[in-house]
């Protein structure tokens, strides 16, 4: 079981912005930061941007900055914005015969349920608590 | 979030057989059934042998058949014997220069456990209920 690239990748912006609050972050800087590609992570800021976790500047001295503070970024939140509420198991795409008799997806979606309210008793100052001191500390 | 092919084709294979036990299965009988690959199948069928959920036989009449019984077979356990525990985030792979800093795998993976702990809670008989009853009528 795995998380989408897009969905990590959310994560891994958030995380970035949340350790380097002391200036305005660029995409560049992000995709180097974590060896991954600045074609992949265009998406995922344009959708943060669009869901209002962080403002983007464009021009000289722009790139990007959390418009929350950490502990109102949820996990659970982020998981179901970037993620979502999808199957695990395809029974469509296979056409599987077993689809309107099998309880399988039902019993699947409950446990997403039980995983999402763990991760939503989260934030990412709980995810970044190590970090964030550290940084500080740096920075002091 | 998706589980993988393996484990998938795992849930099927067994609800297969759960379904069609008044005789031995062929291999060729369940991929035709979901429309899916016997060479994918091959796999999975014999380590549902190895782990004993199923027996097979060769040669003549040969095939396989449950060698539990539907209320024995934990969702959960085929869950962890199949897709087993991994990262849902692959903080490895990429090196990412957080990973020692970072608890969201370890959010991750309680949150992996609440997962577990409610599938845990069905057997295939659950899973099943409404097609093993269509069946059984079906058959007398």
């Amino acid at each position: 079981m795995q998380i989408s690239r897009y969905t990590d990748y959310a994560y891994r912006v958030l995380m970035y912005l949340a350790i380097n609050d002391q200036h305005r972050v660029t995409m560049v800087e992000i995709a180097e930061f974590y060896g991954i590609s600045r074609e992949h992570l265009r998406k995922v800021v344009h959708r943060l941007a669009s869901l209002k976790y962080i403002h983007t500047y464009t021009g000289k001295g722009g790139g990007m900055e959390l418009s929350e503070t950490l502990e109102n970024i949820n996990l659970g939140q982020v998981f179901l914005e970037f993620e979502g509420r999808n199957s695990l198991i395809d029974c469509q795409q296979t056409h599987c015969p077993l689809r309107t008799s099998c309880d399988l997806n039902r019993i699947f979606y409950k446990a997403q349920d039980a995983f999402l309210n763990e991760i939503s008793q989260y934030t990412l100052q709980d995810v970044l608590h190590n970090s964030v001191m550290v940084n500080k500390l740096m920075n002091t």
